[in-house]
């Protein structure tokens, strides 16, 4: 569908297309400015495929002075910009505008330096993410940050929704993992932020601009951190005959004082659609399968993984398995890798939540959620990184049933409205792009709300760089009903508040 | 000696101290507001104390609201305010302004919440960074960032200051260990920053506002992250018969892949300080000595203890020792924590810098340290974080010597721009506060200060948050000489920079 942003979030300008063709073009060579509605097409959405925007003109430059360039031009005519890395994001953070342009950073793909001493990597931002590890690994490092669309998503990317993964729980989201970027402002400036230290002095603009989704500047330079191969991993599947008790057993590991590399949990519609699709030998009959997966020292993993299965058997699996080769292991990973592919094999479409909840309340709000799923008259398949309460309840639904996307949009909300509710946040790692700005509604309130548009405008002052995203209007936010729920860790009522 | 601000750096106002008095009295017990100087003398100076400016007020709250009608007030007024936890900083952060409000948050000393589930503490802001691990204790669980004034100084004061420890290699800074946190703003606001999630979505204003050193606003409430006490910890004490080897040896432990919990450097006057000290049976004839700590399952500890030991007798340690007990640990430690009281009978007053460099630049930092040591005629011990490349050059000096105090000044500012020259910062942990304003003029270019200042300005545009500190006025880098010079992670001028 034709995606119509909100009136208040539109860029009005008046500029010609052929005058700012005009000026764009001395800069450029002539393949690296695309302006024909053929070459503008595949650039008309990212991973959340259901919204599309035909962008006015799509540039690809090859030199950080190039970007400058574009970001000038775009200042001085008044021209909205949105910058994209690969295109693999789920929340429409780079979904072009139509008045504006797309700006590629395809060809920032150069691997600048690996420092082993220091233990990080300089890098370009259409880096893969996959690519930096690559590199890294002649050294016995790694990148650890590992979103499942790691193979084709960019650094540039990851930084700008900063993105998670499955190894978040114990490595941190990209914002952890970070030491440094290279900013180009709308000034046409560019300023560092962070450096080669733990800490730097001033206020933390890098971790401002670390999920901003280039709504603040165009990243053009990189530095992450490195860290060093973990020499041993094992992973235990477990069983569960319901799901809540899966959920419930997760946030048991984490108090049993364990700190997984990866913990995951999927339901019976997920591992039957992946068993159908792959055979990673899951059984088919249970509710729900926790995967839990420890590394580190041969030594420190034997003992974990004992520990691991002892407080899984504790809390209600009925059967429990441990890779006995690093084959097996990655087999149970391969089914988990595949889930969304396998459950697209099903014959529905899916829109994907990514809300994130203290893990004690796992097992409650995944029993609402199936209860919502039938009040909704929507199938949900669960599968997700449960160990850090982040939840990816895929709803399934029929694209080409307006009701269908309409009821699939409508359960979504009230599942992210459910997960603020219980203290959390209706986005993980898939950022907020153009799909979650009501929900940030739900999320936050008016005084927090008018300090993000304050930051903003410190640097982008005319709103142009990716109007719409990220951040909802205090106009669309007083339309959606502005409900005031604060996030924060405990919202027992009975504890006092000020 | 008393501080006079840069005049670029003053706020200027007229109002009446009774007129102001006399519009705070009525929100706050009588006992809440001093105003005598008698009373107002023990706020004259925090950590830093060389410098000394007794305050207009002082005021204790006691409550959220109060807080929030002292800053309505100023606001209204024009009353430049300062927030100040246990005044243990060591860069000024707290230092009073002379013509306006001192802000004590001593009193929001109280927990409000242990969360073993979610791993987290929710706690006033005047609550003992060591008071935290003992809440937690009962669990299992601490708090891991740990200052050398961790017994005194308040979590307030450590996430205006982003503050470190001996642990923060491993562990993080406070920024990497904290969730959340409630802030008053100028206009009389409350604001939540952050939240249960691992990720918040909108701008990183959490991040933003930990070490803005009370620039931004007065934080009350905040949510920290807990960790699993670890099962073991062992400590490794290696002589060498230079300094530079010993930087090499620390680089050396990092490259070779662990990451100890601690790994601390200190020179020969430091150990022989310490040695005469408290007698923990440091050999006196070292150049010096590198202490390194590995926590973790006893079995990992027990093979990174070889490795480590393996590491630093490759890199020329003369002679090495292992704690044998616990007590032994301890003792290895209670020589390093005590350095600076150590230092301190040798009968000099002493400056301490807070440069972090990248690793690799350990020994030839040192050595350089050394001969400017000789250049100014004072003495530098060194004793510091050396495995972040955090460093603590104290220099010797009498204070009672204007000569001196200005060649020690003059010292510490070349060994700040020699961090800045190798790719480091100015402060890895103690914070800009009024004492590092010139170097950061060093480290940071026009555009990015101008960001800084554009930041400053959506939370405080009157600029009567804690003036003077943090950022350098454009002014005062002007007159400094602004030279531009980029953090990053690689200043080799041979790699391609853009």
């Amino acid at each position: 569908m034709n995606y119509q942003p909100h009136p208040a979030e539109r860029i009005a300008h008046h500029t010609d297309r052929a005058r700012f063709l005009d000026s764009l073009r001395p800069h450029f060579p002539e393949d690296a400015v695309l302006s024909e509605p053929e070459d503008l097409r595949p650039y008309e959405c990212d991973g959340l495929s259901a919204y599309r925007v035909v962008p006015w003109l799509v540039v690809l430059p090859e030199t950080v002075e190039q970007v400058l360039s574009v970001l000038r031009l775009c200042r001085e005519h008044g021209v909205p910009v949105v910058a994209r890395g690969a295109g693999t994001g789920l929340s429409g953070g780079a979904l072009p505008v139509e008045n504006g342009v797309l700006l590629s950073l395809a060809k920032f793909t150069r691997i600048l330096a690996i420092d082993p001493d220091n233990r990080c990597a300089r890098v370009q931002p259409g880096v893969r993410n996959l690519a930096v590890s690559e590199a890294a690994a002649p050294y016995g490092l790694y990148y650890a940050p590992d979103p499942s669309s790691q193979i084709a998503c960019t650094i540039g990317g990851n930084v700008a929704e900063n993105a998670g993964g499955v190894h978040c729980l114990k490595y941190g989201l990209t914002v952890h993992n970070l030491l440094a970027v290279q900013l180009a402002t709308l000034d046409g400036e560019l300023v560092t932020l962070g450096g080669g230290g733990l800490d730097a002095p001033g206020y933390d603009l890098l971790a401002l601009v670390c999920g901003s989704e280039g709504l603040l500047g165009v990243i053009v330079e990189i530095t992450v951190k490195l860290l060093p191969l973990p020499p041993r991993a094992q992973a235990v599947l477990a069983a569960f005959d319901s799901i809540e008790t899966a959920g419930a057993a997760v946030a048991a590991v984490i108090a049993a004082g364990l700190l997984p590399a990866g913990l995951e949990l999927m339901d019976n519609t997920t591992l039957r659609a992946v068993e159908a699709y792959l055979h990673p030998g899951y059984p088919e009959d249970a509710a729900a399968l926790v995967l839990c997966e420890l590394d580190g020292l041969p030594e420190q993993v034997a003992a974990d993984i004992e520990t691991a299965e002892a407080v899984l058997r504790a809390g209600g699996a009925v059967a429990v398995r441990r890779s006995q080769s690093e084959a097996e292991r990655k087999s149970f990973w391969a089914g988990r890798k595949a889930a969304f592919p396998a459950l697209g094999r099903l014959g529905f479409d899916y829109y994907c939540m990514d809300g994130t909840i203290p893990r004690r309340h796992l097992a409650g709000v995944l029993r609402r959620i199936g209860e919502l799923s039938g009040e909704y008259g929507l199938g949900v398949a669960n599968v997700f990184h449960a160990g850090d309460g982040n939840l990816h309840p895929l709803i399934l639904y029929h694209a080409n049933s307006a009701d269908e996307l309409a009821r699939a949009e409508a359960l979504g909300a009230r599942i992210l409205e459910l997960c603020v509710e219980v203290g959390g946040t209706v986005t993980g790692e898939h950022g907020v792009g153009m799909e979650k700005l009501d929900p940030m509604c739900a999320q936050f309130s008016g005084p927090e709300l008018a300090r993000f548009h304050a930051v903003k405008q410190v640097f982008d002052p005319q709103g142009l760089l990716n109007p719409g995203k990220g951040v909802p209007s205090l106009n669309r936010c007083a339309e959606y009903g502005a409900i005031h729920i604060h996030g924060g860790c405990w919202p027992h009522p009975e504890l006092e508040r000020f």
